[in-house]
C-alpha cells in the first residue's frame, strides 16, 4: 500500500475564492513527504536537515489541480516515488478528498541532494536509497 | 517591454534550508498576476473577483527552480501570457533576480474562468481577453 | 484536563533567524480552537462558520515567547477559555513542546461573535456557551 | 512624521470568513519593520541578520483589531519606537487603511536582540540605537 499522510483543510489555508490557495497544495506535498520521511524513512526531515546536513530542494514541480478543496475538508496525501536518480528523487503526489477514490489534485516534484552546507549536489545516501526503493511505482 | 512586478523575498519567506520556501515561488506568482491586473488589464483583480464574480484558479502548473532565492533577494516576475482559450488563459512566469539576465526560476500556470458563485466554466470575457492579447508572447 | 492539541512544526513555519517564524503561533493557535471545535464543542469550526453563519473573529490578541521552537519540535497547545461574555470569548492558549512541562509560548486571543452575512455582531450562540463552560479556568 | 510602509492585501491573505487572517497582520508588522530597516536604519534587514549576525526575535505582543481588512485593501503601516532598552526595542505599529484616519489594527511588538549564533541576549548595537532614536515616539 503506498503511503499517505492525512492532514486537514485550515481556515487560514482558504482564499478570497472560497477555496484552497494553489501554493498551500504545495505546502501540502511537503509536509506530506516530511510526514513520509518520519513513517517510512525512518528517520524525521528535520534529522536529515540538521544532523546530516543533507538538503532536498525542488528543482521542477508539474501539478493539476482538477477539483477544489473547500474549508473543512479532509484530505489524504500519497506518496510515491516514479524515479531515484544519483542526487535526485521524482516524487508523485495524489491528493484525495478522505473517502473518494478520484484525486483532487495530482503533483509532481523532482528534489536534488545537496549539501547544505556548500549547496552543491550531493548523492542521495544509501540508507535513503534503501528506504526510498520500496515506494518506487512500477 | 513585458510586464515585470518587482517584489522583495520576505524574512518569513525562508525556510529551514535557508532559501526560499518553494510553495512561496507560486505566492510570488499569483501576487505578480494580481500586480499585472492592476498595471495591465486597468482592473485590480479584487475588483474582478468581487465585482464581476469570475474567479480564475489555477488548474495546472509548472515550475523550474535553477538557483535559489535567499533573504534580501529582490526581484521582478516577468508575466507572459502563451495562450488565451476559450475560458482558460496559460500564464507564464520568469523570476530574476533584480539586475541579472538569467532567471532563477519559471512558471507556467493555467487558470480557468469561473463562475465565482456556481464555480462552473466561463468564458473570458471580451474587456480581459482585449487586455491581455498585447502580452501574448509569440 | 485541559484540552490539547498536538501539532508539528513544520519545514516552511522556519524564518531566516532558524525559528519558528512568530505570526506562525498565531496560525498554531487558530489551528488549536480548529481541533478544540471539532473535539470538545462537538461541532467543526467549517460548520459553524459554513452552516450556521457564526465567525469569530480575533480583536485583540496577547502573546508571550519565552523559547523560540525549531524545526522538528512537537508541541501540544493547551486551549483554555477565561470568560465568556455576551458575544465575546477570551481564549488563553499555552503551547509546550511535547514532555515539557513549562509552556515556550502563552497567548490570550479574544473573539468576537458576528454574524458572517452583515458582519455583525452576535451572541455566542446557546449551544457554544454550553460546550464552551466546562473550559472556563477558575 | 513616523515611517509608514504601504502594503497591498493579497489574495492569499484572505480567509474563509472573507477577511485578512489575523496572523498575516503580524506577517504586515514585520514587512513593514523589514521596510523600516531599509528606509530609516539605512540597513536591510538581512544584512542585520546575514552579516552582523543580529537576530532581533519578537518577545512580547499585543494587537487590536478594530475593523477587519478586505481583498483589494492598500494600507499604511506606521512604525513607531516607543522604548530602547539596552537589548531590546518596543515597536509600536498603526495599521491604517490609504486615506483613512483612523488605524483599522494597532499592535506592539516588542522584540529582544540576541546573538544568532548563539541565540543569548545581545545589547542593541549603537549603529541601531542612533538610527532608532529618531522615531521613538513621546
Amino acid at each position: 500500500m503506498p503511503y499517505r499522510a492525512r492532514l486537514k483543510v485550515r481556515f487560514g489555508d482558504i482564499d478570497q475564492a472560497g477555496v484552497v490557495y494553489y501554493p498551500r497544495f504545495l505546502h501540502y506535498f511537503h509536509v506530506a513527504m516530511e510526514e513520509f520521511f518520519s513513517a517510512e524513512v525512518g528517520m524525521d526531515y528535520a534529522r536529515v536537515l540538521l544532523d546530516h546536513r543533507f538538503g532536498f530542494p525542488a528543482v521542477h514541480l508539474e501539478a493539476e489541480f482538477r477539483r477544489p478543496l473547500r474549508y473543512g475538508d479532509e484530505i489524504d496525501v500519497e506518496v510515491k516515488v516514479a524515479r531515484i536518480g544519483e542526487a535526485s528523487v521524482d516524487w508523485r503526489y495524489f491528493v484525495y478528498r478522505v473517502g473518494e477514490s478520484e484525486p483532487v489534485a495530482l503533483g509532481q516534484v523532482v528534489t536534488a541532494g545537496i549539501d547544505l552546507d556548500s549547496f552543491t549536489s550531493r548523492s542521495i545516501p544509501d540508507w535513503l536509497r534503501s528506504a526510498l526503493l520500496p515506494h518506487v511505482q512500477t
